[in-house]
């Protein structure tokens, strides 16, 4: 199994400028969210790129690519339907192909000197099954991820068989049916935001589509839940972060992890203790 | 003399998508960076705003002024003739009015508050002259500003009457003609990269463009000197930073300066110890 193809899902309201925002990447270059995003796919060795946009995105987006843009398919979702429908939106343009899956609000920081989506397609390789990447995430982040239920492969230290998967669970619903043997006390296997997915995920998509009224919303979790009924699905634990530009202060502490994970660490960290020092980042006393 | 208009440029080519970025205000808000300039300007005062522009340009400005839109006239500048050029590109708006003049690739945060474009106005308003604002700085920082020389108004403490501008001076070329007496030793007064002109600045530069080859740039700062020839002009070390997002790492130092500035002073202070403390902001070690 080669993993030619992926797709970004970029097509959310709120999210549509997101990868159009520039910072500068951990080589110290200045680039688009969006270019960030294209390096890690490609740098794991996809070619070929399907981005899921707004209809009208297809432009600024281009030319946030640059170098890249002709790797690129744009693939408009006409109506807002939710995940899911977004991400089924890319199935002529995977075909009947596996594919790598990213959504276009996170930024991704490896711990080490593989990638994430690197770490992500060697698990798909090797294992030649639907994977997810996921992260152990306190009970209190809950309601901010996709949860996934299921138990450690034995004798692997970041593999985990998916039985079930939840979106943006309750406390008592994670309790009872995503508890994961083995993780420490309170945490839970959250997804990161990139997956490995079979073409499976897509005529499951297909038949949410067809049997879901035009006016609500179609989600990408329950279609992992039902992947995970059907055929062999893991989770890897990767070894790295996923920063949500889209949430306040979600581009700041990105830009923060990049630059003090790169090249300009150090000038960085001069420019920040300079800039605290001379207290004019102070808070404006009361009064004056 | 009441100020009703202000100019921003921002059709330098290196510069067009700065004011686009996104960013979280002081007060918690997450804007694009023009509308934080916009705020700067309509809370002094100003009505009407216009925006040097690369020409297309128009629509995302529009755009990222929100519910600003009405107050903006877009000024497209033709051919990149320089600074000064773009600014005389916005003389009818101005007229025979006084204006507010902002770069659109800086952030400003006052450190009291009046913020600095109030600061500037009011002592325009009560001085009845042009007045510029600037900052001591250091001569390290000479080749990125334009810097005047002259002398502290008697009795002032932080007036100077302005009777040179040079732009981006050597060392030895501010140590014999910009030196003002009275400031600490190796600092000397730098633009702020916010002014309140007089139309004369219009005629001077109309002159220049006149006289001046179309493929060669007409930069600011020698208007700025011809126009302290002509006519009382003061300079006013504003109290607050300015912080230029056109730079490296600028928009990360910006936003960080605006969310410890202000509301969510906390918060950010302690999700960045946080990330810090994680461990997730190490360098990658070598090898691994």
């Amino acid at each position: 199994m080669k993993i030619r193809k992926a797709v970004i899902t970029a097509a959310a309201p709120s999210q549509r400028t997101l990868p159009l925002q520039r910072l500068v990447d951990r080589d110290g270059q200045e680039k688009s969210a969006l270019q960030v995003l294209i390096e890690e796919v490609v740098s794991a060795g996809v070619e070929e790129i399907a981005i899921v946009i707004c209809p009208g995105d297809e432009t600024p987006y281009r030319e946030a690519a640059q170098e890249h843009a002709p790797r690129l398919t744009f693939t408009p979702q006409a109506d807002p339907r939710g995940y899911g429908h977004a991400l089924w939106c890319a199935s002529e343009f995977t075909a009947r192909d596996p594919f790598l899956h990213l959504v276009g609000d996170h930024l991704y920081l490896s711990r080490e000197k593989r990638r994430c989506a690197q770490q992500l397609i060697e698990v798909a390789t090797s294992q030649s099954c639907t994977v997810s990447a996921v992260q152990a995430t306190r009970e209190s982040m809950l309601p901010y991820y996709g949860t996934v239920g299921g138990h450690r492969i034995p004798r692997s230290r970041d593999l985990y068989q998916i039985e079930r998967v939840a979106e943006k669970p309750t406390p008592t619903e994670a309790e009872q049916t995503l508890n994961v043997p083995g993780l420490r006390a309170g945490h839970y296997l959250c997804l990161f935001g990139m997956h490995v997915l079979n073409p499976a995920i897509m005529d499951i998509l297909r038949d949410a589509v067809a049997r879901t009224a035009a006016d609500e919303k179609i989600g990408l979790s329950p279609a992992l839940s039902e992947l995970a009924r059907r055929e062999r699905y893991l989770a890897l634990e990767v070894r790295g972060d996923r920063y949500n530009i889209g949430v306040k202060y979600g581009l700041l502490m990105a830009q923060l992890a990049l630059a003090l994970a790169g090249n300009d660490r150090d000038m960085v960290l001069a420019q920040l203790v300079e800039h605290l020092a001379s207290g004019h980042m102070q808070p404006i006393p009361p009064g004056t």
